[in-house]
This record gives structure tokens, C-alpha cells and sequence, in this order.
């Protein structure tokens, strides 16, 4: 076999680490896919812009077209972000039969299954590994070493920027506001941080996860989303104090037919696995049926990680090129969606209040969680500065989401209920 | 595609988890190869002995023949064990155009290699993900996910027996006989534990690690292997006190074009990822060049969770039956095998002596080591019950195995020192 030549849409952070891959790692790419890989031509918006790598000017080019059209070009790796135009681009090149590699979670988690159908449709693959955790090759633990398994559950820490400030502020002690700061400082969150710090980032990924997982097609809009941004420093106190770990997690969850997916901030048992998951790095839990518990930790973003999931997934191309069986591989989901209703969500939860320091008041409150059969598996109660009021801070047994939601809405109707203070959700027991 | 058929050999643990799941994942595994999957004949040694799944008694025979030449069986699960005669029903099915998958890391850590090559030549595909690490999908991970990256360094926790063992030690600080008797009556050891305890069981599942990460032909013999046998509290107390959590460990390194896999009892940073690994779980840390730091964890062996490994490879040699590519997939070691010599094999040591509590001695044993260069990272003196000796316990920073052995001849024939009681690698820095 001759060369193969490719084309990239991007040269920015992904992109040069694809470059630089590619270059560093010729000859061990050579001995898997039996021929040398050439970088065609580069998608830039400006060529005199410059760049983490060297790259012969006559490669770089602004015309997507002499990319997409060109004949000799077979396969694209699309790391240029963005959506309505990203998403043309990967249609004209798939009806032009060439091969997609892509790390664009927000194009596949809500354009992917028409992607997916237009790439089988014209017998090419699209991979897309580089868009879940990075580094992490769980799509294709996903799909391929756990393909006998029923998996029924997955946890996800899939995003480092959120994970890096919830690190900080709990191992320091610090306010959001001042991490978040650092983060910005460190490369580590953006100018405008909010797709991550209020939890869509994830919520797209875990779309990906869900709809590969269960095998069901799953969308954005099914996920409940709730960021960071409102995490307290008492927060995080008083979960360490209880044995447990503040995370954003995504959980992905089916029982019988049915699912739900969700991501929020939540206090997780010290002793999951993935509270250990530290700053930047990203871990997916996930349990199966006859594999029990299984974990996939690594880098969740960055130029060389993110790219090592690239250049694997065009080295998996290659092969399925060399062998003629492209455009073989996806399987369309087996399942009907079927979300769970409220009353079927159980989980724990946390939840802190003030209330007025008086007689009878404590009595008042758990008797609104008796009235839903809701116990408790601990309480604290403290003081507060100002006299008249205390603090309680309560952690329920299982609860459906829909008795805790009504819960709350009493609560905020009792007179002795000054403000509902934070409220969480709650993983796993704590062995304190 | 009709029905595929399929022959088991052997109906033990692994062999009846195959069963189930073939059973009770029958839909998924249908929606993803596209045909039905039936157990046609099952090798047993005997044919009346009471089974944890039900079988048909016809499906049975002690005869492998039934099944090694049986014109409709298509794919071959073997999980009898065992070494000669098993690689022999392996050649005569490879010859026969069936393609295998086995969980025999016994034979695939000695035979592999001339395994793979008949059934390459038979246009057979041979998968044995079962064989390291149980439920985890870490060869695939390796083969395929870490494709395009350079793989320098694999540190497993690949024994789950040890792994038992080491940590209610640690936790309970119990004895290791003590806990040895545990884990045989909780089914965690056999009656004879030695291929486990010894470090052979982890050795191999390191030699077929290395051999696929490194594209290297690793053999059983280049690993060097110390057992559990030898740990004592004591070890594993001053462990703690440093900042360090003792674990068997796996090790297989690379620098430039050089190797060395060893398996050690090694004192591991509590910050390690591998550190918090408890229990039978097992857990594989991957570092590439490119992707940094990534782990796989999960279940290391068990009925249910080695078949799932066992069926998803089954799942994967049906779908490229389906394609016509079987056959196709493994892949030559691409480099001659250079293994380190002792001069280039560089770790830190904790060393464990007693010593005269005399003036000078402390002396004489730190010039040995600076006669070689090392230097100390940690230093702990402690008086011992019996007044004339003390009690040392130093941890070297990176000394190469060469010096570290010379020093160890050096210390033995000085008259200060009574006994060196115990020595361990040192893995990571701890933070105490």
C-alpha cells in the first residue's frame, strides 16, 4: 500500500499534538498499518498565525474545499471544534468518501447518530474516541472489551476543569471564585469558563457515553445538567466531615428498560474509586452486569493525550481500509429510549438549612420527610452566629427525586425555614 | 449468518460464567454479530459431576475430537487450563480452521507467540484478552486505544490473591500465614498457592503485557520474580510511617531500546494510582510518551467477569467472520528484544538491617553507600529489645541494581551489621 494521505481540519491545540504524533511515532504507525502517513493538507483560519509546530507553508491552506475534494486525501481528522459549519464539512467529505477521525463531543453528542448513518451510508468509518475523556480509550472498552456485558451503570469525571477547581477548593480550602481565577491563570479553564463550569461540557460527553452504553439514543436534552458554581467552602467542609468527596459526576443509569442521565456536583464516599480521581484527570466508573466494577482513568484533555486518541483512531481506520471493511463497525442502538420518571430516580442526598433555633422546629422538619417515607442516615446540628438560628445539615437514605422535590418545596413553605442553604446529591456510604 | 457454533473446553469456573452469559446476554450479543451463538459440545473430564450451570448432558463429552474436528463448530473457548496437552487441541483447532479464544495465560505467556503464528497462517483469529487481568480490557487498550502512542512503562497489580493478601495485612496488620488460611477458606487462594504467592501467576500475565506493549518478544525466563512470602508486619508498619503502601507489583520498563519486566513486592507512594487498589481487585497503569499517565481497574478474576472478557472476544471473532477478515489482526513484534543489564536498571530501595549499637557503625554502613554513590531519601534508627542492636530502616534515592547489590555483599560482610531483615523496591515519593 502507498502512502496515505490525510487531511486535517484544525491545527490548534489537538491539531499540532496530531501532527507531532504522527511525525514522532512514523515508524511504529508504519509497522501497524504496513504503509508511511503524510499530512496532506491543514484547514487554518490564518496562515501567518504561528504555530506550536513547524509546518511547511504550502500545507496550510483556508479553503476547506481543496481538502474535502481532493482525491487523493482519504482520510480526515477534524479537530477544528464548532458546529453548523464543522458538521457540512464532515457531510460533503463522508459523501466524498473519506474517512472521519474527530474529536468534536459537542457535534457528536447531538449530531452523531446522523453523522454515524450518513458515514455507514457511504461505507466510511467516523471515530471518535477524542471526544470522551481524552486520553482515555473507554468508547472502545465501551463497545468492544466490554461488548457481552449489560451494562447498567457508569459514572463519569469527564471534565478536568471542574475536577482541577473542586481539587483545589477542597484540598485548600479556597472559594470558587479564587480557583477558578487560577485555573483561568494555569490554561486549565477558559476566558469564558462556563460551558464546563456549569456542567454542559459533561453533560455532552456523557450523552456520547449513554447512547453507546446502553446501546439507545440518547439526547442532550435528556440530561439533567447542574454546574459548580454554586459550591461552598461549608459545602465541601462538612462532606469531608461525613466521609465524603465533592465531584462533578455524570451518572448514566439503567434499571429494567429504563434510564436516566444526569450530571451534578455530588458528594461521593471517600472510598469510591473515583474520588481519588485528583485535578485535571478524568476517570469513567463503569458497572456491568457479570464484570461488576470496572475503572478508566487517564488525562482528559490536552494536546498530546487528546491527540494519542486521534492518531489511534486513524490507525484503526487504516487497518479496516487495508482489510476493506470500512464503514462496518458502528452498530445502531438495540434499545428504544425509555427515561425514567421522577418517582423512579432514587439516589441519597445532602441537604443544609437554616432554621430557627426553637422548640419543636426539628420535630417540624423530619416529619415532612417521614410524610415521604424518607429516613435518615445522618444529621448534624450547630449553632450559627446569629443567635436565633441553627444550622442542620442532613443526609437521607434513598429517596425517589420526586419525594425529595416535594420535600423541598414544604420545607421552603415552613415558617421555621429561614433559607435552604445547598443540597446534593450523595454516592455510595461513607465509612465515617 | 445461521447460528454460530461454538465448543467449550472445559466447564470449571470461567467455563461455566461463558454459559450464563451466552444465555443471558443472548439479545445484546445477537443485536451485535447478528446471528444467534449456541454451545454445541462441551470437553468435560467427568461426565456425571454436579455443574453451576444447567447443561444439557448431550453437549458433554470427554472426548476433545468430538469438538477439535466437528465440521460445524466455528470458534473454540478454551478454559480448561493447562499446559502441554491444551497446547495441542489448540495446534489441531488451529489446523482445522477454528478460531480460539482462550483465558490460558500459562500457555500464552510461553507459547504465545508460536500460537499466533499458526493460527495467522490458518487465517485464524486467536484472542486471549481473558488472560491478563480478567475483567479488564487491557490488551485491547493496548493494542488498540494506545495505537499510535510509545508505551514506556506498564506497572500492574495483575494477582488478586496477593493483592487479597497484602491488603487485610496492611489493614489488620495480621500476620501472612494468617491471612494466607483466610484467603484459601474465602476461595481467594488455592490449597496450594505457590504459582500465586510466588509471583510466577503475575509474571506471566507481565510477559504477555510486555511482549504486546513493547512489540517485543518478552519471555517468561527475562522476568525477574520474588514472591509475597517474605513480607512482615514490621515491613509493612515502617511502610506506612513512611508514606509508602506495600504491594506486589509488576514492572515492565523502557528506556530507548531497552527493557527490563521484573515482579516485586514493592513499597508504592500512597499517592500512586495503583496505591488505593484493594482487595482481589487488580489494576494495570499504562505511561505512554504521548497520553501520560492512564490505569485500568477492575475485577482480576472471577466466574463472571473473566467470561466477559472470554465472550467479548467471542464477540469480536464473530464479527470479523462476518467481514471475512479473521486472521488478520495480530501483529508481529516490531522490535529485537535488548533487555537491561543490572548497570542500567535504576530504582529506589528500602532496606531494612540490624545493627551493633556501637560508635561508628552508623558510619561505616552510610560510607558503604557513598562509596557507590547513593545517596538517602529517608533515615529512621530505632533501639531494639536486645540492647546491643538497633534497629535501621533507610530508603535509597535511584540506585542501579548493580551498586545496589554490590552494597548489599558490602553490608553483609561488615561486622556491625547482624542482619539484613528485609529489602524492597521502592516505587514514586511518598509525601510524609
Amino acid at each position: 500500500m502507498e502512502a496515505i494521505s490525510i487531511g486535517l481540519l484544525g491545527l490548534g491545540t489537538v491539531g499540532s499534538g496530531v501532527v507531532k504524533i504522527i511525525e514522532n511515532h512514523q515508524d511504529k504507525l508504519m509497522h501497524q498499518v504496513g504503509c508511511p502517513i503524510k499530512v496532506k493538507k491543514i484547514l487554518v483560519k490564518d496562515l501567518n498565525k504561528e504555530r506550536a509546530v513547524k509546518i511547511d507553508n504550502e500545507k496550510l491552506t483556508t479553503d476547506p474545499d481543496e481538502i474535502l475534494y481532493d482525491p487523493e486525501i482519504d482520510v480526515i481528522i477534524e479537530v477544528m471544534g464548532g458546529m453548523k459549519e464543522t458538521k457540512n464539512y464532515m457531510i460533503k467529505a463522508l459523501r466524498n468518501r473519506k474517512h472521519i477521525v474527530t474529536a468534536n463531543k459537542d457535534l457528536m453528542a447531538v449530531h452523531g447518530s446522523e453523522l454515524l448513518t450518513i458515514a455507514s451510508e457511504n461505507e466510511c468509518d467516523l471515530f471518535y474516541e477524542a471526544s470522551v475523556a481524552g486520553g482515555i480509550p473507554i468508547l472502545r472498552s465501551l463497545v468492544d472489551g466490554l461488548a457481552s456485558d449489560r451494562i447498567t451503570k457508569m459514572m463519569g469525571i469527564v471534565n478536568g476543569t471542574t475536577n482541577f477547581i473542586l481539587t483545589k477548593m477542597s484540598k485548600h480550602g479556597s472559594a470558587y471564585e479564587e480557583v477558578l481565577k487560577e485555573a483561568q491563570v494555569l490554561g486549565y479553564a477558559e476566558a469564558d469558563p462556563t460551558s464546563d463550569v456549569e456542567g454542559l461540557d459533561a453533560a455532552r460527553k456523557m450523552t456520547i457515553l449513554a447512547t453507546l452504553g446502553f446501546s439507545m439514543k440518547i439526547e442532550l436534552d435528556d440530561v439533567k445538567v447542574e454546574g459548580i458554581t454554586r459550591i461552598t467552602e461549608e459545602d465541601l467542609r462538612y462532606g469531608r466531615q461525613l466521609g465524603y468527596t465533592m465531584k462533578l459526576i455524570g451518572i448514566a443509569h439503567r434499571e429494567g428498560e429504563k434510564v436516566d442521565v444526569s450530571v451534578q456536583p455530588t458528594l461521593l464516599a471517600d472510598t469510591h474509586p473515583l474520588a481519588s480521581v485528583q485535578d485535571e484527570f478524568n476517570a469513567v466508573y463503569v458497572y456491568g452486569e457479570a464484570v461488576g466494577e470496572t475503572m478508566f482513568y487517564g488525562p482528559g484533555a490536552g494536546s498530546l493525550p487528546t491527540a494519542t486518541a486521534v492518531v489511534s483512531d486513524l490507525v484503526g481506520v487504516m487497518k479496516n481500509m487495508r482489510l476493506g471493511v470500512t464503514g462496518k463497525n458502528s452498530v445502531t442502538p438495540q434499545y428504544k429510549k425509555q427515561l425514567k420518571e421522577p418517582s423512579e430516580i432514587y439516589s441519597k442526598y445532602f441537604l443544609r438549612l437554616h432554621v430557627r433555633d426553637e422548640v419543636g422546629v426539628f420535630a417540624n422538619i423530619t416529619s415532612v420527610f417521614s410524610e415521604h417515607r424518607v429516613s435518615f442516615e445522618k444529621i448534624l446540628q450547630m449553632p450559627l452566629k446569629e443567635k436565633e438560628y441553627a444550622e442542620i445539615v442532613l443526609v437521607t437514605h434513598q429517596a425517589s427525586l420526586q419525594d425529595y422535590e416535594d420535600i423541598l418545596v414544604k420545607l421552603r413553605d415552613l415558617q421555621a425555614v429561614k433559607t435552604i442553604e445547598s443540597s446534593y446529591r450523595v454516592e455510595g456510604s461513607a465509612n465515617v
